[in-house]
């Protein structure tokens, strides 16, 4: 028996279930097809974003930054402390209670959009006038479903190193490093991109020794230079290690540790540690779709082709998110979710690639929206910048938070804001302010004359947008 | 002997001093005239914003915060203390730093902008082709200032009770507040506004006891109401205690407390504490300017008399900030201090005064900028609302931060945002973003079509804009 949709979604995380509460509202009766499990092997909607991605890391960072700044910032205000405890068993519940509370949250706004929602893996079955999957149940059982549109929204996985696999015991991915049952003393972590950053620094804060190897010499190459360089001296300040440009030669896992041996510019180097991180970016996640066989399009990197508008090469099938070209960013999903909603119910549906942000939230947090100085310089842009330090801040001086900058690019001709780049406190909520501003094709003159709260952070923006004209105020 | 000047600007606070650096930016020869001093009897550039207001109310904010944090949050992190301790004096002598640190700034950059900087008060001794301004120095000397242009920025001070004066020991103001060198057990507040508010919550953290009195029985007036009746749910739950729409029938003060006698709804009642601050508002200081001899006109509130642009009656004089009509906001001051230097030099000037934030800087903070719900059916204007909670927010989960909510109005028709309010974590930021939409006048539509970072609390940014049209994702 196989019920019949107008929209079938494959996958819950933020692009998928976004889509289909999008698509319900828009009055399509819709099904979301997902098989995440828990640790408590339930059903849990959200995808990686909810369960071991976005919102369980934010969690941590927060509660480590919690126990560091005890130590490190409250004493300067008169704050100290006797003993000071750390129960890692009551901080992983808090992070588990949040995350049940927010994947049950998808539950509740399915039922209260009704939009139908099975527990299981779904693959393409072939399609004609409808669409038809077969989605196979955790009992093992297979179900039927038809539906005029497909929307695949499957994400990703972490990708994984050749020579050890992941075990989540001692090489883990994201899941597992969200999970350390205590404190472990040396932790390496391979890639240090976004994901290596912010665990590497929940543990470093919690008292681990981190060491973060990455293959590249330079350090965050899609981060604005500058932007990167001052990260890589605060982080390395903060205790990070970081080494750069290295080969491994060996990775052994022992009950006890995981011996590495690698080679950089000093030569050949061994190093022992308790858990191996691996942090080496992300794969689509198409495993089971079967999309050989109904002749559904992926790219040499295994994504699935779409065109601008998320269509993929067979009719009346969209794919979101991770799975597909563009930058893998929970927001980015949920945007394409909402318009191929919208398109599938005949309205105009659009997202702006060059106004997405990208946030790193190591403290202090990276943020970005638009085009960097090095890129800027390689088109050849005949741009202005303008940069103001947060230590020139008095909000940033109350909160003890002084380190970073924000930065502003603006076309040299038509002052039209390029690109607003942040190292700083509260990065992740400024940036807004710029997206917002390169939405309406704002100048960076349009900021400098737009009225700030004092005392904000955001005054930061203000001063940097008058950098840009050479009149900042407060430097 | 006296120097001629283009410009001689009256008050080095954020009006006063931010003037004074764009006059001389666009190549007028300036002086700022300034006589405030700090406790310890140097002169201290910056005004009531960076030496008794803004700055240092910020620093304790922050310090009672983390104060409160330790006790109240991070337990459910699991980070646990055996012995906490308080040190008042480490406490203040961080804000003295602070302070100390930025209005030092101030004087950098004079000297980097070439803006001359005189100790003393100014007060106006007539003009023709040029102004006389005769300067009252601290060792009894005058000095005489001649300027083409004069722009007065003299502030505010507050105002006092007339059953008691401030004697900031017993009975303080804005200054003896934030200056206790202990704990007091009770504290009452009289006035229920900003000031009040946020130095009850400073006080409260730490210990305090603290009551909030004022005469009308409406909280928060210029504040939206649903809004304001969240703040004061919240923090009447945080142990603040209000006493609204009283009056009072006798103040005593003893040598080891404050008396009070007030009668409310419930009849005639005593309280003593055993500090009270009087946080009454404040009110515009003309002391001493001379303007009565001059011919300067004053409104009937005390406020200098100023056209749109901030002209004066006589010619070529200028006054800005919380001397002229509008809200006392260091931020509006120094946004008129530009205007008003950019049209002494011949350029065009303008301050948007529709779309200047206001900010309370309490725990949840509140932001607002544009009109509030009650203004708009007064005013009989149609519109639409869409509101959001942080409590359905990722981020506000893992920062432990959840209480409030972001409100969106529109024009019914137009869709035009006519007002935005928050009151939760970090609405002094997030405030901007509504603020730049409303500078581009932006329809809630644009906000809800323009992507957010994700996991931000600027989604509910986001999801309060889309409630508008009744398409909320997240609720």
């Amino acid at each position: 028996m196989s019920v019949t949709y107008d929209v079938a979604v494959i996958g819950a995380g933020p692009a998928g279930y976004v889509a289909a509460i999008r698509c319900a509202q828009l009055g399509l009766s819709t099904v979301c097809i997902d098989d995440w499990k828990n640790g408590a092997g339930k059903p849990s909607l959200g995808g990686t974003c909810l369960n071991a991605g976005c919102i369980p890391s934010k969690v941590l960072l927060e509660s480590s930054e919690n126990y560091e700044r005890i130590q490190h910032n409250f004493p300067a205000h008169g704050i100290t402390v006797q003993g000071l405890n750390l129960d890692i068993p009551t901080m992983l519940a808090r992070k588990e209670k949040i995350v049940h509370s927010l994947t049950g949250g998808i539950s509740v706004l399915f039922r209260k959009n009704k939009v139908a929602s099975i527990h299981g893996r779904a693959s393409l079955a072939g399609g004609g006038v409808l669409w038809r999957l077969e989605v196979a149940k955790p009992d093992g059982d297979m179900q039927q479903v038809e539906a005029k549109y497909v929307i695949v929204a499957t994400g990703s996985t972490p990708r994984q190193l050749p020579q050890v696999p992941v075990d989540n015991d001692r090489v883990v991915d994201n899941v597992g490093a969200l999970n350390f049952k205590e404190v472990p003393k040396r932790i390496g972590v391979i890639g240090a991109g976004v994901i290596g950053l912010e665990l590497g620094s929940v543990w470093r804060r919690l008292g681990s020794n981190v060491t973060l190897f990455q293959a590249h010499e330079t350090f965050l190459p899609s981060v604005d230079e500058q932007i990167a360089a001052e990260a890589l001296r605060i982080f390395t300040r903060q205790g990070l290690t970081f080494k750069r440009g290295i080969k491994f030669t060996s990775i052994k896992v022992t009950k006890k540790s995981v011996a590495i041996e690698f080679e950089d510019k000093d030569g050949v180097q061994k190093q022992q540690f308790d858990k191996l991180i691996v942090a080496i970016g992300r794969a689509p996640n198409t495993a089971g779709l079967n999309a050989g066989q109904v002749g559904l399009n992926l790219d040499g990197n295994g994504y699935i082709e779409v065109d601008e508008q998320c269509r993929t090469n067979l009719p009346n099938m969209y794919a979101i998110g991770d799975v597909v070209r563009g930058p893998m960013l929970a927001h980015k999903g949920s945007e394409e979710g909402v318009a191929v909603a919208e398109l599938i119910a005949g309205q105009a549906g659009h997202v702006n690639y060059d106004t997405i942000p990208w946030v790193i939230y190591t403290s202090p947090e990276i943020a970005w929206v638009g085009q960097t100085e090095q890129a800027l310089k390689l088109a050849g842009v005949d741009f202005r910048k303008g940069t103001f330090p947060f230590s020139a801040n008095g909000r940033a001086h109350a909160l003890q938070a002084t380190a970073g900058l924000v930065k502003f690019l603006a076309d040299a001709k038509t002052d039209r804001i390029l690109g607003v780049h942040v190292i700083g406190p509260c990065a992740s909520e400024l940036i807004q302010e710029a997206v917002v501003a390169m939405e309406f094709a704002a100048s960076s003159e349009d900021i400098a004359r737009i009225v700030h709260a004092h005392p904000s952070l955001s005054e930061s923006f203000h001063e940097a947008a008058l950098g840009v004209a050479k009149r900042s105020i407060h430097i």
